[in-house]
């Protein structure tokens, strides 16, 4: 089944919105196996909106439009649409109702600005919208279905996947399931990951790869398509255990998963405690770290030991070490774990240092030159990591390396 | 003169990735004052490429497509160019040429596939790309002008303002200019600009405002348009500086700065150093001060001392204060700007404690409750902040508010 989108809206011609809708449409859409032909923009204007709807009839069968349903005047999507599909715009009292009972219960009188929402080309089909004032809707014109959504992101996601979707399933001819899923990957290339699966065969598994790079991450998404939903679910079980066999420890998450989740989940599994000491990441891995709600449980705290004095202030890193082994060492990294760990009497003792650039950089310890390091109970490890990219590249890289040693400990594969 | 785009890619009909190209060219474009019609996305699919640039051509008097033109079968851009604008392809042999030898600079032998990076429509007029294999190149068909781009971002944007963008200029008959300026505010919302900027004619400046959104701040692009460069750069000068006086110190950088550059240079030069203890903003501060190249100059350490034992151990936080006022409190955060900025002998220090959420809030102390503190030779000065929004929002307006702090003291309006 082919569907088209259309957005709308003069934010998006002139470049100052990223059109994010577009995108996310896109992605729901052929994931489960519909064929997203042709994405096109269009500023609020009657006669564009007009031409992009004619345009669209031509090879979709579903054309999904977003955007222009608000009060403004500027948003003119449902005059527009009612006048390329040959209908009239008539008042819907329920939808005119429901918006003043809707200001009302906000204490608000509702503006005359927004009456214009419960206008809908004859024959329209409402699609409510419990997330804001502009309700969607869907028309049949010569054999082709039209959708009509808010712009909002939040309320066109929901509207999307909890309406349109579902519609759209209803309304497909071949019954093809489709099932996916997303395996996050950290510490391989997308070729190095390519060669390791390149002996898979995926007809098999009636499934394709797509390879995703999100960086640093490289993410590898599964599909599986077929006719029954069990043999699927089997297919897609198979496949990972055997993509996760061949790729050892370096799927870190899966879906909407992220790795500090998955550290998070570790930490309060195994009843650990985590601080960190951060030089060159700058607070990017205890920012990372405490992004995750409930993170206090076991993030005790985090010390971003700039200078050198800090580094001898807060985690006893002796004067003598700074001088001799330099501030970027693998001693002065497995000094700020320990010491960082002693002050807080933490499990775990995180220590990152390094030259994130663009100045700093030597013959010896070029920008990129980053050591790790971890306390534990069973001692300290550290390694010396030579990082490709600009500051923010290395930084991030750093963070991405350091904060996926928390879990590779967990997992006894940091040595692997 | 209209202009219309057309960003071609598998990758981008099935959402994989987000289209920021079709983004980038309409807002530089808009800038320069070409009006962009429509956004056309299609996959790497010869019959919807074909169509695409059949459609375009009903409206725009210039059509600019990105993505297609890589060495790989799936690009398949420059072969339906000359099939829908009715050319054959032909060999450039000083494109193969130049191809050769930057593979062979780099040591390598080029692999037969790149060739076809060689193949034009024949009368197609070639755009050097300094960054990458993939020529773009322009051709003029029925009193129209496409320009072909390859994908690669970074090569894309020096193609377009470079190449482009000039003959487009040359191609244009009004010579009308353009010149704009975005300001950056933050601490007022939307409607709260525009209040403020109600009495403005913009008439009198031949100008117009757009209002952008960039959480947490709020950009206010001003556009000036005339036929006289000088008095178009005089324009924009009084009327960004009328806008500055109404809006008294919440400017706090123009175009590409960001607010930690800002406060990065007034530190520099007020020869001042700074020092942060973030507890529930977890590091974000110290990593967004530090992304800045340099920034060691003027940050000595952050702290993130998120439980309250590393608040007394580090900032020496009186136990009692933490029991009576709560680790959520003004003389809190008072004690953990003056406890960093003691430790660090920093001449500034920056404290921020307050309740992310979701959990943690309480009647009295809500989710989003926040305490800034500064610490500075003058003493030191508290503020209660209630912030609305989700745990992430409530992190970045903690941080964006207190670096703001920053910058507000060294300007003398802190109070204000």
């Amino acid at each position: 089944m082919k569907v088209e989108i259309i957005t709308v809206g003069n934010e998006l011609t002139t470049g100052e919105v990223i059109d994010t809708n577009a995108g996310f449409m896109a992605d729901e859409l052929s994931g489960r196996g519909f064929e997203v032909t042709f994405l096109t923009t269009v500023g609020d204007n009657e006669w564009h909106i007009e031409d992009a709807l004619q345009r669209s009839q031509e090879h979709a069968d579903a054309i999904i439009v977003s955007g222009g349903l608000g009060p403004t005047p500027d948003d003119i999507t449902a005059r527009s649409a009612a006048k390329a599909l040959g209908h009239r715009l008539v008042l819907n009292k329920e939808v005119l109702q429901a918006l003043r009972e809707r200001f009302a219960q906000s204490g608000m009188e509702m503006p005359v600005a927004n009456e214009k929402q419960a206008f809908f080309p004859h024959q329209a089909e409402i699609i409510p919208n419990p997330l804001g004032t502009a309700p969607g809707f869907f028309l049949r014109h010569k054999g082709k279905v039209f959708f009509f959504l808010p712009g909002v992101p939040r309320e066109l996601k929901h509207l999307l996947t909890e309406n349109v979707i579902p519609l759209l399933e209803k309304e497909r001819k071949d019954k093809t399931f489709f099932l996916c899923r997303v395996l996050k990957v950290f510490g391989f290339t997308e070729s190095a990951i390519a060669d390791r699966l390149r002996e898979i065969d995926l007809q098999e598994y009636a499934a394709t790869l797509a390879y995703l790079p999100r960086y640093p991450e490289n993410h590898v998404k599964i599909r599986v398509s077929g006719s029954s939903l069990d043999d699927l679910q089997k297919k897609l079980r198979d496949l990972e255990s055997l993509i996760r066999q061949k790729l050892a420890g370096r799927i870190f998450a899966t879906d909407y998963e992220t790795l500090e989740e998955i550290v998070g989940h570790l930490l309060r599994s195994n009843k650990a405690t985590l601080s960190v000491a951060e030089s060159c990441t700058g607070g990017l891995i205890a920012h990372r770290l405490t992004r995750i709600p409930g993170s206090s449980d076991y993030f005790e705290r985090g010390v971003v030991v700039y200078s050198n004095q800090a580094k001898k202030d807060i985690c006893q890193v002796p004067e003598d070490l700074l001088t001799t082994a330099g501030a970027v060492s693998a001693p002065v990294a497995e000094k700020m774990a320990e010491g960082v760990r002693r002050i807080s009497q933490t499990t775990l003792g995180l220590g990152v240092t390094g030259i994130a650039g663009p100045a700093g950089g030597s013959e010896e310890k070029p920008v990129g030159t980053v050591f790790i390091a971890l306390a534990s109970p069973e001692g300290t490890r550290s390694k010396k990591y030579q990082f490709w990219g600009d500051r923010e590249q290395v930084r991030i890289l750093s963070a991405h390396t350091a904060i996926d040693w928390v879990r590779r400990f967990f997992l006894n594969i940091l040595g692997a």
